[in-house]
Formats: structure tokens, C-alpha cells, sequence
């Protein structure tokens, strides 16, 4: 590694979930700073974010073309390399297409853009420029999402014959069983949110995945949506039959009315010799079947997965990767004590629980030594 | 929030797992800057992995007590303000009650001492000082350990008549079936480890857990330990009969040769009127069981939650919280190709994928609304 | 309950799983006598066959029409009552219709026909006989089904308005990528196993479990099968989608290549006010999702369970059900050796695994009284 | 296999959940008849019973004594060959004994007699007898449980380090916490449960399950208990250390006030090359796990089984052994629905169903042909 990469943020300020997401995976490996930003439309709201979070203030920008401007005033080694394109669907082709054509590198949320003839015009966009464009469909960077890319690609599962993959989300349910609700939300007018709700947000990460792991490409596809209610215009819900080549054939599933359900992406892939099954709620166990085996459970960090899933592999086997989350958590617990903020008790462990501890591991090491026999603890 | 917290790292250099655990969780919130660091007790290995993060160079120093010399030197408000001690067991201590005695904040990894009198001693200190110290138990960071602990404080189970609790790992199996690896490793050598392996290294994360969710005090133990062979000198494995009070009583088991087990951590705690058990390994997912009610599974970041528990969750209910390593991922991957450094194919989605997906979601609207038949891809 | 119901079977001899099923099932609630039999289209056999499990030989007939007619001879409260039709589906028809114009009552194996036609033919026929004609789609008779049905009747999802079912299995790729096996089989000859393979074994247990569950009918569906080879006839795969109503839509996969899976019938049904979520391959488990409260596992044998689910409890809660059969292959080794027959260590536990036990139990009653204390086993 | 076993049934009249367990498992291999009785101490009630589930009344008997008496006079193959003891526990001992005494195959319930003493002296009366005793452990007849000990004899996981085992339920909490219930029930009295009742009943089973296993012996334990209250004076919880050679530990866990568990017994034990685990309210998953491979799932019915496992498992893969229940449960509705008595809706699939899964085969097929259309139900 070297020079830390300069990274301009579009979108995401405030309490967006989505920048929570792109700058904490930003500063997971130690290869971006934030350099530039332009938070929020509202200048104001821009500059008081980037003060909470305690971005250096000269570089934030009043809007998406000053930020252009002013940073290709400055010398190429100054000057933010890569923006992250976090803002509402309908900006993102827009956006995407400026950055490229003055030669920056862009990673952008998905979807990448609202119609197909936008998307084929930024890809000529991105041919010229010849920079990174990198899409967040976060979901390609699971270890064991890698695992079965590699081993499929190895041969794993011989011919594939058949795939399921399914995102099933149920938030939608409380907006759309509400009639007013469900007339003024932006995620349901077609106007803001694009041709499709259900298909643009999540089902596209099933297709995704499908053609991601499988190297495989739907060549057709039958769909039926459903409203769920006649005054509303935007699928929540959806079954698409696809079909990869002869009688290679699938489904994908896509629900955002599926009661309960959370973030329920998961895929099948049906081989010849064996087949696969993953859940991204449960992301680090990869299911192997096989009609005459055991199953076989693949898990991130073990000598036997590919190079491809190990490199997205950031602690050695046992520690799920959601620990630094838990770690993070007392982080923060500390940092409001040592700010003489107000915090709870419990936030993180204190002086006490080391005391406990050692006095815990005396006494184990006591009563062991001495016969199994009780031991107070002080 | 402010300024970012000044946060000084010892040991945690290079390839160590605990080093980048810390790190990336003092990034998470966006609370800490690392202003300064002893990576390793070899100045030139500690200067080469300061470059290789992009951490500034001039304040890297060349020993601990270097640090603190130097430090103390500068305006409060330059100095660092915090520590995080993550150098090898025996260093916990002196390292603590210096910073601790100069007035320094304190982020220590567990075992926090060697011998329970030394925690005493740092209990004094630390007294003295009036500053914070954070002790790493981690896994109380977990939202829904916290879950437990406030349900718990609230009266959810009744009056606790039981618990059971384990950290089953395996990974010692490797070294203890192997009469040269087992006499020549420092983890198995009570110089260089301290008393306990099994109990000193994990055990003590199962009794933190037990104190720390239950509020109940461990007043006394029995305990059994097995050294699997005659010639080995720590105990990789045990089992602990704890009491909390009349007729409260309850069992910790830890092992080190738990073939197989990853980072089995596990509680389960009964009540007169409920109990819950909770997994490490699935940490998103907390049971709660009664004996006339269906049994009930609590997830992260929903209103149904306790504040000290959503005040651990950065993302709303049904994006685990992994979903930060896997975003980070596909940064990764961008950072590389920026760099011009070489990466694999499908290390992050590209320009081709946005174009495929956009196809994707066209051809579902367009099948829909002909009448459900079959729309090819490009 | 009164005198055993006289019960005559067709088909189901030798080795038959179907034959299995039924004659366990019949003596589970001590309801029925095997009074006459036609177990194969070979005499012999079917002789044979009654001789090794036990039967009265006077009643084993050389063919169906033999035994309708000898049985109508017989007053009636001495002939066979009801009849099981385990025979190949192309004789379900044949056979169900000249019991039911005999009077007799009918346990039907499915498909109950292997036409519509013949179904709505058989339906006239047994309005006018007025007995009972009870058709096995097995899975109905599971407690947490039944639960789930009597809960919906009752309201607890609110409008349904989305339903998933699937019935997935592996066995027939071991025939269908074997071109030898695959045309010879009968299995896959529409000539013997009627118009559809996947949909017409399995898929229809799917689409049962939907209209038992919900009580919703499925009035129209689109169907796309696969046939994985272009040399092959019969569908192996298939993907229904399913319309109950306005907005209320759904999906039926069935499938007999998905590699690995067993016997995988699952259905998930979301309503508007929450959810179910029930796997046959753990069917002791009910989910019940809401997007405010915590999900709930059902099981059955509870106070909390309707009355229908309740009656198909044999035992109470944490007795799983498939206790009899383990309890059942205790008596089998016993059986043999009682009979002298050979058997293997292991298949009964013993006089000496007696001992141990209260060897055991007393020492930890001795162990426990002196103190916690070691206590050597004799 | 030949004629019947003639069986007689000491206890187990009435409701009793042992008596159907038993009986059930007597029919399902199609190995044995019943023929003899004493259901109950009341002979009015015994012979009640014996007519609810139509048993030829002329041997039941008034008392156990009679029974051996009565039989004893009949010729050899008209006798009851083995007799299942059902009886509460302090009739186990001296019902086995004059069975064997006399000649008798004794199927015994567990714990088979209340003293160490005792089970020594019936060690000797089997001696001399010659016959069969089989005890009724019931969980070593899961063909999971088989197959462990049959990989564990064939060298699969090693050398054996670590074994630990419980058995948790939750259902003395309702009577345990009732300061009149629980000096009432005669469950919690000494004189009528004997020594011990969470380990007398249940612990004994987790030990049984060690044993079985893994062949192994328990050489020594030491155990603390549990009494939840001062007044109480049968444990209802207990931990028991155990010691099976030089280096090979474990635990034993025992508990009737674990909230919330229902039939809790589990097993993981820990070898030099690999571990198992097994729960058994999931008794079809047996979980192979490494430190270098990944975790296998062994399931009950493939060739890779080995011969007594498979001999256990009465169905291919794919039909889980519940499934006998649920068939039972069909049976059961339609011998309600052909004796005239009252059922209700949902018990057993009707001619309907029948006719509306034909509707829905037909339609698939159609829809398919016709090129995916959508096709309309009947």
C-alpha cells in the first residue's frame, strides 16, 4: 500500500444509510481519505455534517458542479481521485457521466442508472475516460459469495441446470396497506423512483448474483408483478422465469411486501455433479450438496477456499467478520466518556470487569491445582 | 460530535489480527484519528507499517516510554489523548498504569494483567488518574447481547436460576497433537502466557459474558482443567461450576481442542419466567424461551429493541451488520484497480454489470406489462 | 374407540416405501386390522409377502376383482371395510371407483387419478356411495400444518397477499443424465406415469399445501417446465405462477434435478398483518414473521396450539415425533433376538447398560452429597 | 421374519405416553402382536382400555402376578414371549426379575431399577435366565446416533479427547416454583422417585448416549446439584465432570428447570482428527466437523451410511421418519370419518382435493405447451 486514496463523497450525509455504509467500508482496509464532499443539496446541511464528522471544511462544495469545477483547478496530485455517486437514483447518471468525462474514477450505487439507454451511454462514457468504475452491488463482496464463484468456475458444480435466487423484503408492507401513505412516498411514484420499485431495487441484485456467481448470462426472461393495490403504480412484488440456455432455466423472486423478511437475498444453483446454497442473512455458511455426499459447510478463512474469497477475508477463521461492528461499538462507548459525553453503563467494559477477569482466572487455576474444590471469588 | 478523539496505538503492527480489528473499529463511528504509534519494538518495522497505512510519520516512536516523553511535551490539545494496548499479555500492565499515570486515556485488550494483583494495582491507578479506561471485551458490543442485559435488568426472565455458558474453539489442536510444536509455542509456555491458556485467553470471555448480561456476581467456583498431554504445562481446555448465590448456580466450559469449533461462543440463562440463549457465531439472532410461549427471536436495529442495544446498531433491521466488511470489499477492489495495481476479475461489479442490470429490470417491466411472455436480454 | 376398522390393501408388498407408510401409519392409533390384501399382481408373491409380515393368508387374493367379489360374499360386519390403493397411478382410477360402487370406503394414494376427467368422474361415483374417500397428501397431517391452517382461519396473518411454495428434490439425476436410464425408465414414459412427472408427483403436494393453508383457491397459473434434455418427455422441473384472487399471487416450484435436496416441500405465506415460514425437512418448527415483532416458533404439543394440531399429537412437547421410530428399531432388535435371529451390538441397549446407569446415577448422588467430590464407576 | 411375537404390557394404560410409545413401536417393523395385559392396577380400568383399543380381553389379567401365573400354564407357543415393563419406576426391578425368573424376554422402560444394588442382582437373574433383556434407551435407535458410533469404531474421529453431552428440559419450572405443587408431586418425593430425579430420569440418558457413542467408559465424575429451593429435596438440575481415561474429560448436563427446552439431549464429542454433534430435536442432522475440512452433514438413508444406521432408517432419504406421524394422523381422520364419528374439516384430504390437484396438473401441463400462457382453474 501506499498514499491514501482521495475520495470525494456525493450524497449520503445526515443520518443516510447509505453513507454510514460507503465510509465505514471506505476506511476498513486503510486505502481512502475523505477529501471533498458534497453532503446534502443544502450547503448549510453540507458543511454542519461535515463538521460532526470532522471532514476538513475547505473542500466541501455548495454543489456537484463546483465540486467539479474547483477540483480540476487543483494539481492531479491534489485533487480527490475517486467520488462515491451516493445520491437519489435519478442523479446518479448525471453524476456519473461529469465524473468520468473529467477523468475521475467513480464508484457509484446501484442502480446505476434509471433506463437501460442511459446506462449504454455511460458505459461509451466510461470507454473513453478509461478510469475505475466500480458499481456497490455490496453483495459480491461476501467471502463465500466468492467461494462459489471460484469453485463454480473450477467446476465444481458441473453443468448448471437450474437456479433459484430470491430478495424478499417486507418494510414496504407498512406504506403500502396505508392509502395516503402509499400515494405520496417517492419510493412508489414511478416520476422519482424509475419503472420499477421492487425489480429496480433489489431484484437486480438477485440478477446480479445469479450472473455473477454462475458466469452465467439470462438470455430471456417472463415477469409478472404484483400492485398489491389498484391505485398503486410501482411493483412491490414480483416472480421473473428466466432462462440461461437450453434447458438451463431458473426463477427469481423479489418481494417487498414478504411480511417479515428482512434482507432475504438468497440463491440456489442446481449442477450436475453438486449444487450450492447461500443466504445473506447467514453469510458466512455456504451450503455444498450433492445427491450421494454429506453436505459440506465452506466457511470464510480456511486454507481450503480460493485466493479470491481469502483476499475478502480480513481476520483468520472464528471471527465472524461482524465483530469489528461489536469492537466499533465500544469504541464509541469510550469515545463519549473520553469526551465527558453522557453514556450508559454497559457501553464498554471498565477497569472492573479486568479485575473480575484476573480474579476469575486465579481462581479457575486455584481450584484445578488444588483438587477441583470450590474457590470464592472476592 | 467534535473533533476526532487523538488516538495513540501500541503493538498491533503488521499482519496482527488484533491491529486491524482495532483500527477499522475506531474508524467505524468516525470518532478517532490515529495521531501517533508504536506499531512494533522494532522502530524500522514500525516506521515501514506506519507508510504502508499512511499514518504520519513524525509521530511514530521508538519505544513506549519514548511516547510518553514525547507526548507529554506537546499542548493537551495536540497530545494524544487515548491508548489502545494491544502489545503481548505481560506489556498490559506496565503500559496501562504508565499512560494511566501521565493522564492518558486508556482502549486496553483483555486479559488486562497477568496476576489479579497487578489489576489491583491498576485499579488504584486508574482511580488516580480519574481518566477512561475501556477494557476490550468485545463481545458486549453485540446489539443483542445488549438485548439480554437491559431485558435481563428489566425483569424479562424473573429471578435467574441458571446458566450456562461456553467458548469452544479448536485451533490448538494443531499444536497440542504435535510434541515439538506444543513444548516450543509461546501460548503453551506459562513464562511468556501467564496461568491459564484455555481459561486466561477465552474463558474469561464466557465469565465476562455471564456478569455482564445476568448483572449477577460469580461468588464461587470449581474447577477442572485437561492438559491432553502429560508434558504440556497450560490448560487447553476445562470446565468451571460456578455460583452466583443460593441455589443459583451455573457451568462455564471452555476449550481450545473442541475440534472443529471456530469461535464458539454461547450463552444461554434461565429464568423462573423465560430464558435466552445466544450464539456468537450467529450474533444477529437472540432466543428467547418460556415454557407455555412460543419461543421468540429478537434481531437487531427494530423499535422492539432496548436504546443501549439500537445504540449499537449503525444500519436498520435486515442489513446485518457484515455488510460493512463485504461494502468494504468492493472498495477494496476499486482501491487496487485506481492504483493500477493488479486485481482478479470480480473483485468489485463493473460499468458491464450497471448495463446488464438496468437490461435486467427494463425486460421485467416490459414482460410484465405485455402480458407476462418472454423478453430476451441484449 | 371400538372394534379395529377391517382394512384391505392393494399394492404396497415387498419393499414398497408406500407400503411402508401405510401399514405403520394404519397401526399407529390402534384404529385398523389388516383383514385381506391383494400386495401384488403375482400370487406368490403377495402370499409370500403376507406370510413375513404375519397375516391371515385366507384373505390374500389372487387379483382386485377376485377380492371385491369374494369380499361381498361376506356379511357385511366380517368384510374388509375400507381399502388402501397403493397401486401404480394408472390403477388409482380403476380401482377407487369399483370400491366406491361396492360401498366401500377408499384411502386413496395421489394422484388420485391421472385426468381431470376420471377425478370428476370419481367424484360422481362417490356422491352416490356415500362413504368415506380419504386421499393421502401426507403432509396436511403434520401438527405445525395444521396450526398454521386453524391460525389463518383465524385471522392472524390478516389479508393474504402473497404466497411461496416449493417442492424440491434431487433422486431423478442420477436417471436423467444417464441417456440409457433416462429413456427407459417408466418414471419418465408418459405413456405409464401419465402427463407430467415433476408437477404430477410432487408439485401438486405444493399446490395442495397452498389451498389447505390458506383456504384460498388458485384460480388460474402460467407454467414453465424444464426437460433438461431434448430427447427427454416427461417435466422434471417447473416453475407456477399462481393467481387467488386480485393482487393476491404466488409461486409453486417444484423440481426432481435440484441437486442435494431431499424432500424439500416448504411454503411461506405473507399476509398483512404476518407471516408463516414452514420446511417439511424440520417439521416441528413453525415460523410466524411480523415487520414489528419478534419472529415466534411454533411447536407442536402446546396449550397454545389449536384444537386440530393438538389431536395430531401424539405425545407432549419435546417428545419429537419421530421418537416412535427410534423407539421402534429398539423392538426390532429385540425382535431378532428373540427370535434368534442375528443381530448386531448396538441395536438394543442391554442388562449391562442398566447397570451402568444406576452405577451412574448413584455416583453422582454420592459425588454431589460429599461435597462435589470425584466418584469412581465400578 | 416369521410369525408374530406374542407381547404382553405391564403399565402403560390409559393416556400414558410411554404406553403409545411403546405400542407404536411394537407395530412398526410388523415384528410383534399383543397379547396378554395388565394396563392398570384397577382391573376394571385395565380391561376398559384393553376394549378402547380392541385387545382380546381373555388375557388380560387382574394383576401382574396372575399374569406369569396364567401364561405359565399355557403351552410354550401360545405363551407371551416377552413382556414390556411399563410400570412406575420401583416396580421395574421386581416385575424384571420374576419375568426372567420364569423365562420371560423382558422389554424394560429405564431407569431400570432404582438401586445400583438392585440393577447387580438382575444382572445375575439375566445370567441364569438366558433370555432377552432389552432397556429402553430409546435415543440410540436414531439411525444418527448409529451412524456416530459406527464412524467412531471405524477410527473417524481419532483419538477421543473431549466429550461434552446434555440433557436440558424446561417443565419442573411450572411445579418447582409452587411451593404446594412441588411438595405434592410425587415426582419431587425420594421415597416414591427414588435417589434422584434430574439425573435418574433424563442425565441418565446424556450418560447412556456418551457411553454408546463413543465406547469409551466413565471411569470417575464428581457432580454438583441444583435444588432451586431449600425445601426441596430431588435435584432438578445437576453438572457432572467426567473423567473416561488419562487426558479424556467431559461434561454431563442435566437439568428439568432450563426454561424453555423441551426435549434438550445433545451430544458433541472431540477427536484428534474430527468431532461430531448431534441434537436430538433435529435428530436427522449429524454434524462432522474439522479443523481443516468443511463440516459435513450426514443424513439418515444414503449408501454412505453404514449398515446399522440403515438398518434403523425404514424410508429412502428425503422422507424424514416424522413423516409416519403424519400419515398416521390422515389415517386417524378417516377412521373417524368411517365409524360415523365426528371429525372436523382439514383432518383427512378429500375426493375434492383430489379433483383440484388433477385440475392444477392438467393446467400446468397446458399452460407449458401452450407457451406459458396463463391458464384459468376450474
Amino acid at each position: 500500500m501506499a498514499k491514501k486514496i482521495r475520495l470525494g463523497i456525493l450524497g449520503g450525509g445526515g443520518d443516510s444509510l447509505i453513507g454510514v455504509l460507503h465510509r465505514v467500508a471506505s476506511h476498513i482496509n486503510d486505502n481512502y481519505q475523505i477529501t471533498g464532499a458534497v453532503f446534502n443539496p443544502d450547503f448549510e446541511a453540507s458543511m454542519s455534517f461535515a463538521k460532526e464528522i470532522d471532514i476538513p471544511l475547505n473542500r466541501i462544495y455548495k454543489d456537484f458542479d463546483t465540486l467539479i469545477e474547483e477540483e480540476m483547478k487543483l494539481p492531479k496530485d491534489e485533487r480527490i481521485e475517486v467520488c462515491s455517486v451516493l445520491t437519489p437514483n435519478f442523479l446518479h447518471f448525471p453524476m456519473a457521466k461529469k465524473l468520468l468525462d473529467n477523468g475521475f474514477h467513480v464508484i457509484c450505487e446501484k442502480p446505476m442508472t434509471t433506463t437501460l439507454e442511459e446506462a449504454k451511454i455511460l458505459r461509451e462514457a466510461h470507454k473513453k475516460a478509461g478510469t475505475v468504475f466500480a458499481l456497490t452491488h455490496t453483495y459480491t463482496g461476501y467471502p463465500m459469495v466468492r467461494q462459489m464463484r471460484e469453485m463454480i468456475k473450477a467446476g465444481a458444480l458441473g453443468k448448471i441446470h437450474k437456479i433459484d435466487a430470491r430478495y424478499y423484503q417486507g418494510w414496504i408492507n407498512t406504506i403500502i396497506h396505508d392509502q395516503e401513505k402509499r400515494s405520496s412516498v417517492w419510493r412508489l411514484d414511478p416520476e422519482k423512483a424509475g419503472i420499477s420499485s421492487c425489480m429496480g431495487d433489489i431484484g437486480v441484485h438477485a440478477f446480479n448474483m445469479v450472473e455473477y456467481t454462475t458466469g452465467l448470462k439470462v438470455k430471456s426472461l417472463l415477469c409478472d408483478f404484483n400492485y398489491i393495490y389498484e391505485d398503486n403504480k410501482m411493483d412491490v412484488d414480483g416472480t421473473v422465469l428466466i432462462r440461461m440456455g437450453d434447458h438451463v432455466k431458473g426463477v427469481i423472486r423479489g418481494s417487498q411486501v414478504a411480511t417479515g423478511e428482512e434482507n432475504g437475498l438468497a440463491i440456489a444453483i442446481y449442477g450436475e455433479k453438486a449444487a450450492f446454497r447461500w443466504e445473506q442473512e447467514r453469510p458466512n455458511f455456504l451450503y455444498m450438496m450433492s445427491d450421494t455426499e454429506p453436505t459440506k459447510i465452506y466457511k470464510p478463512g480456511h486454507e481450503y477456499n480460493s485466493e479470491l474469497s481469502l483476499d475478502g477475508t480480513k481476520l483468520p477463521p472464528g471471527h465472524p467478520e461482524g465483530i469489528f461492528d461489536s469492537m466499533a461499538n465500544i469504541y464509541l462507548g469510550a469515545a463519549r466518556a473520553i469526551r465527558g459525553e453522557k453514556y450508559n453503563d454497559g457501553e464498554f467494559p471498565t477497569m472492573q470487569d479486568g479485575v473480575r477477569g484476573m480474579n476469575f482466572i486465579e481462581a479457575t487455576v486455584a481450584s484445578h491445582k488444588k483438587g477441583n474444590v470450590w474457590v470464592a471469588l472476592e
